[in-house]
């Protein structure tokens, strides 16, 4: 079994995102029926496209194309698309979550404000669906319908997922359990980061029924054990690496699988002292009640148990996609695999 | 020729209304796989679909279509589409403008808060796609193709026209001439209020070529006279009719018609006073100044400037309808005739 180093993994995710910038941003120019007066528009649609990222998703959707028998050429305009909904979903999360930083550069809203932002998510939401149905002409009809319901599930359930989240911090809601975060992550991050991509992947290789189910199961297990990781780069990462600004979870007051779990063991008083920052304003946290969140959390190593149940829903995933009786290139199947382990060993 | 009766457009309005609606709230309930924590994202969903409208856009989509030699059934979910997008628009519309009113309720980011509320706008978005998607069973893969590509088309022109509009607003400009405002209305209305939906019930029923082209030409023209005849309900208009606060163009800072042509005629330290005026933010605006911006548009007229631009506007439409050949349903032919005369004499 070939086994992928990671320098290889990131040189092949930068390939493909490069092949996709160009698509995006291509499309991402004024046209003949434009006027000067939207310039600005198309800037501020090719704002996030044009940062440095990491290219994962796209990775997965040609990769898993390859793995099950399909030729990369077909999927780089799917996969392009899931990198432009990527990019629309990040502005007006930015928004909501009152985001300063974003790719290591100041958010899309901290350089043109609110709501010449807020349109230009939507304008990109836009883009996205008529990249999509420029698949036909290399996909046919039927293939990029399955391609677009595959799509429209995966924004139902990234909506779905913002909402719950959104929704307990709005509801100053702390009553949660493992299982709750489980539910927001699936819908939140699973689905548009690991379960869509794959899945899209196949699809375009003419992939169906066992395939795509296993391709679920595994994208809702690594999808949740990579947003377990991303919380804890979140508030122990190193910031250069991880392109957010340091510990944002906690003063947006996210409800994270550490967090959830500090809750579980710390003291009561404690406990009171935590929510009643963590139900504070943005604004009205202080430097020393990160620090004191912080404190408890490493007293109760919270972030090492985080990262334990990481590990566990990683194996369960590596254990679903080893039961696919991939039809196509085996390197790619293999890439997926190294894939897998990197997404939760990470420090990007 | 028949002349319909502005009750019985009324009538005809409610009535494609209902069906609309019926489709639409259906489609927004939780459904097996939702779970308890994602209830309030429906009910948000459903909030402007409930209220009260005209519902102008369904009836001219399902009028066309059947002036064209459809049936009203096979539009009827493409209009209810429309609808649907209408409302993720006035959604994140709201948020934009920070407008307090609509539909004479308090608008949604009043009663969740912005966060929820772009992503609700978000949520219903992708569910205006999920349901395009469903039109293959009733018209075949190729029609609907057609649909998407002409909704698409429509969001990109509206989110064009909302960046012109807002992008004037956020960067304090006042060098606009008639026909910036023109350019900033067929974008920001006409495609999503005229064009598109007429187009859209064209292309249900089969027509291609130049009767699209001819509905493109009328729905431009309509459009921007609606949106005159809008700007002139917002500063003129009975508020319990219209259903959104008095005057809001003015604490918004609008671009409107109204607005530019009182900039056109006025007095040099007029003209400053009144910019000076429109470019404070809301919060800063007192009533006098509404008042004192309200009493130079009385003393130069400038709603009745706008409402002759606006009718010999809907003349224009009125010429471009009439060149159309229609091949199906008379009456309905008639009534889109009727229909234009009202949407530029209408009081609601």
């Amino acid at each position: 079994m070939l086994v992928w180093r990671l320098t290889d993994l990131l040189a092949e995710m930068q390939r493909v995102k490069a092949r996709v910038d160009d698509l995006i941003l291509n499309q991402l120019l004024p046209n003949s029926s434009s006027i000067r007066e939207v310039d600005l528009l198309y800037r501020m649609m090719r704002d996030y496209p044009a940062r440095q990222a990491k290219g994962m998703r796209p990775f997965l959707c040609v990769t898993t194309c390859r793995a099950a028998g399909g030729h990369e050429d077909d999927a780089l305009l799917t996969a392009s698309c899931i990198e432009l909904f990527q990019n629309w979903i990040l502005i007006h999360d930015d928004i909501e979550d009152g985001s300063e930083l974003r790719r290591g550069e100041p958010s899309l809203h901290r350089k043109y404000g609110e709501a010449l932002s807020l349109n230009t998510g939507d304008a990109l939401h836009a883009r996205t669906w008529e990249a999509i149905l420029t698949n036909k002409k290399r996909l046919g009809l039927e293939r990029t319908f399955a391609v677009m319901e595959e799509f429209s599930q995966m924004v139902n359930k990234t909506t779905e997922g913002q909402h719950m989240e959104l929704g307990w911090v709005v509801g100053g809601r702390w009553d949660l359990k493992e299982k709750d975060y489980y539910e927001m992550c699936t819908r939140k991050t699973s689905w548009y980061t690991v379960a869509s991509p794959c899945r899209l992947g196949a699809i375009v290789a003419g992939e169906g029924g066992d395939v795509l189910d296993r391709l679920r199961e595994f994208g809702i297990s690594l999808g949740i054990a990579f947003q377990i990781q991303d919380d804890s780069l979140n508030l122990a990462g190193d910031q250069k690496k991880y392109g957010k600004a340091k510990s944002d979870d906690i003063l947006e007051g996210k409800r994270t699988l550490i967090l959830l779990h500090l809750l579980a063991v710390a003291s009561q008083s404690e406990r009171d002292k935590v929510i009643s920052i963590m139900n504070r304003k943005r604004e009205a946290k202080t430097a020393a009640d990160v620090a004191f969140v912080m404190s408890l959390i490493n007293k109760y190593d919270a972030i090492g148990f985080a990262r334990k149940r990481a590990a566990e829903l990683m194996k369960e995933a590596l254990t679903t996609l080893n039961g696919i009786r991939w039809k196509g290139d085996r390197d790619a199947a293999e890439m997926l695999t190294s894939f897998a382990r990197f997404a939760v060993e990470r420090e990007w």
